[in-house]
């Protein structure tokens, strides 16, 4: 059967989560802090394993479809949010199992809400797994598999487009496994460079570390109450914001950067519009909210801080946005909707997908206004086919019907309008904080357990580009996979 | 040259609009109030009218395009509404040109949004006139036109495809003119046994032919400041709504009933899901509000007379549901976005491009699942071609696109975000209130002249199905008129 090869993917997905939590064990060691929660965690996941390894025992290696790919990353991701949600649990530091699932979640789709009411409560071990997960989850833990133990070729292909982000889904080289590792090295060069750089603003290193985590991953996952607002240091608040706009960015352009070692492959469509937007984001709101915060200097500091965080989906804040007056909050809303370039580790519907919404309209209506004309609608100076043309419709498509089944189901919840709205979007772009209760000041806490496996969900679907999430509710997939 | 048609058929608009005018002159006449706004204004348009009669005099009646026709109805429109404004900037019941402006656009496009602070101090025959703009935006002026002086038949169905509604532009009956004559028949049928139901249940003749007006136009302006909750009266709320229900059907429904004599033209999809969403909404809604309105009966009362007045963008009410629970408040703002059956007078998205929307968004989800199954998507039990689909596609992303540029702009005037929102999607989906300050209770006076000239133009471009306004604004349309 050809779908026994999810249960041995799921098994190797879950040995490596067993592998990482050594970590945070070690730094529990480190800090003289109980490691038996990390302990029980990693045996439980090694049992689990091997009982889905002798599953998937038989499976045929040559068979795999793109459904069999889907699924399993869609499974894989919800059960390493299952389980990677036990140390919390065990350590009794988030007691309730949905709080912490929510909280793993969050951390592993790199969206950073959290249902923390007090993040300074948790031992150094337990924040540092918190932040850990967003960095595991930013370049994909499937693509981190095959950098480590490659599957075949095909497999690998169907693994990786269900994982990554965009319209467009590309490989460097000819080989999965190398494409995989080379996107993994420029990940974590890009992190131990922002560490490097906080150190030297006299950031002490476990800090340092934590803050990188949650920012080339674009996670946000803050280790103080009130975010990179407890530094109150210009200095450390630019690396951040310059880091996070660099995880932003596609990461198939550092590669083009650094293999031909010429810039020539930043001439990105892409690139451009998303710096543009940040640049038009932050001048203008830095307008808005001069004469709140004291100056124009301030304004810009504030600005880019929050556009830089607020557009790569990453959610770490300098100061309470949400009493910024209403122009700077709907254009945070709406840099929400967008978010990062495809193929960074940020989320949102991303910008090559506005950037082919609008060509398309617009040649859509020249089109209307004369009929014979041909209209050629084109992305990075390739002509775009249909079918890219419709996925990107089906895409938001499916994103838009989210937004909506999602709010009408939080407002029975009894929250305000913004809130309920924002916490919806917050969580599906995985972007961390919203406005009102969900705000950079507030927390998810007082959502009910419903509501937050409801959003809990929707960062994993935010995550998954939709369709590897989706499809684990469509019966005609499980049709397919058990025929 | 070609576009020689536009002042052409201008000229004919506008001298409809002057024979129309005589109707409110004709009520001032029978209230002894001043007849001299509306005379002046008709001869201001009668002079226009000639002059646009004679630059037109040489145009080739052959040879029009559905640029023309697109570029005919757009302007034809703004014309209307910028002589429309006239009489109550004359009479000085309304001094401020942009908001008359404002409160004649919102009168044609039947969205029934006021700028008025107290519509009771207006004179009887600027209410008519007000309510009567209605009545001649609901089936559409063009329309008209051609019911009574009937233009060729290619011109009539580019006229005529400008200014309906919906994904898919049919007519009844090989001739256009008779298509528009039926259409019409249909109309001031529903409008007359709407107005006898009303009579009945002891309604003044004038406030039953205003309140009429209002109702089968899907319009929405009121007579009294607290709108239909002044006549306290469960009989004639359950009149209006049963009557703003039936004119958010498509109209070629009737005449298929009316024709064949027989019912089987109402099995329509898209009929089942517009009255499936009012089913649900107002058991929702009904449900929701129980405990605050006292008791499931008066619940249902209010629920489905709001729940009728927003789906079919008419926006009448009877209570204040800007007070109800933030579940009934986002339910009431998702149908304003979805709006009524396509081929009626009512406004918004259509329930046929929700349904268009669905269908394929589930189509392409199986499609990926099992890709080399055919996805056969079906309306009204067609096969719906890829031109539709992308059509409807376009015409959401449009949507979309108007509604953030709209709430960018209007954010920076200092209102609140629920306010900013729903002003945009009130306009544009022609429904009237909102929620917040553009409330039942509250109204459109307090936005600066820029935004109120900003949501005039989304009123128009919302009835008009946003391409026949859209296309004034494109270079490419201009060029392609004067060449």
């Amino acid at each position: 059967m050809r779908s026994r090869i999810i249960p041995r993917i799921l098994s190797r997905v879950l040995l490596i989560e067993a592998l990482l939590l050594c970590l945070p064990m070690v730094c529990a060691g480190i800090y003289a802090e109980d490691t038996s929660p990390f302990l029980l965690t990693i045996i439980c996941l090694l049992v689990v394993a091997a009982a889905l390894a002798w599953l998937g025992r038989k499976a045929s290696v040559s068979s795999m479809r793109a459904v069999e790919g889907f699924v399993s990353v869609g499974l894989s991701w919800i059960a390493m949010s299952l389980f990677g949600a036990l140390p919390f649990v065990l350590s009794g530091e988030i007691p309730s199992y949905v709080d912490a699932f929510f909280e793993t979640a969050s951390g592993f789709t790199t969206t950073g809400a959290s249902i923390l009411t007090d993040v300074e409560a948790l031992s150094r071990s337990m924040l540092f797994w918190r932040s850990f997960s967003h960095f595991i989850g930013g370049m994909g833990v499937l693509v981190f598999m095959m950098a480590v133990m490659p599957l075949d070729e095909r497999h690998s292909l169907h693994l990786m487009r269900a994982e990554m982000t965009g319209p467009v889904k590309g490989k460097l080289v000819p080989q999965m496994s190398s494409t995989a590792k080379i996107l993994y090295r420029i990940y974590m060069g890009l992190t131990a460079l922002e560490v490097l750089f906080l150190l030297a603003g006299g950031m002490p290193l476990y800090d340092s570390l934590l803050t990188s985590f949650g920012t080339t991953a674009t996670g946000g996952f803050g280790i103080y109450n009130s975010s990179m607002g407890a530094y109150d240091s210009v200095y450390l608040e630019m690396v951040v914001a310059v880091f996070m706009v660099l995880s932003g960015i596609n990461f198939n352009l550092y590669y083009l950067v650094l293999m031909r070692r010429s810039i020539t492959g930043l001439k990105s469509e892409e690139l451009y519009t998303y710096l543009g937007i940040i640049g038009f984001a932050t001048i203008t709101i830095a307008t808005n909210i001069s004469g709140q915060v004291g100056g124009p200097l301030q304004a810009l500091r504030y600005s880019f801080f929050q556009v830089a965080s607020i557009m790569t989906s990453t959610g770490f804040s300098s100061t309470n946005f949400d009493l910024w007056p209403t122009y700077s909050r709907v254009l945070l809303v709406l840099l929400m909707l967008i978010g990062a370039c495809a193929g960074s580790t940020g989320g949102g519907t991303k910008v090559s997908r506005l950037i082919i919404l609008v060509k398309t309209t617009i040649g859509d209506l020249r089109q209307q206004a004369s009929p014979r004309s041909v209209q050629r609608i084109t992305l990075e100076g390739n002509r775009l086919d249909d079918r890219t043309i419709k996925a990107t419709f089906y895409y938001l498509a499916m994103y838009a019907s989210l937004v909506v089944a999602s709010c009408l189901f939080l407002s029975a919840q009894g929250a305000d309008i913004v809130t309920t709205f924002t916490s919806t979007i917050a969580c599906l772009s995985n972007i961390g904080p919203g406005l009102g209760a969900v705000g950079p000041a507030g927390n998810f806490a007082f959502w009910n357990p419903g509501a937050k496996v409801l959003l809990s969900f929707l960062m994993l679907l935010g995550r998954l580009d939709i369709y590897a999430v989706a499809m684990l509710f469509s019966p005609s997939v499980w049709k397919s996979l058990l025929r």
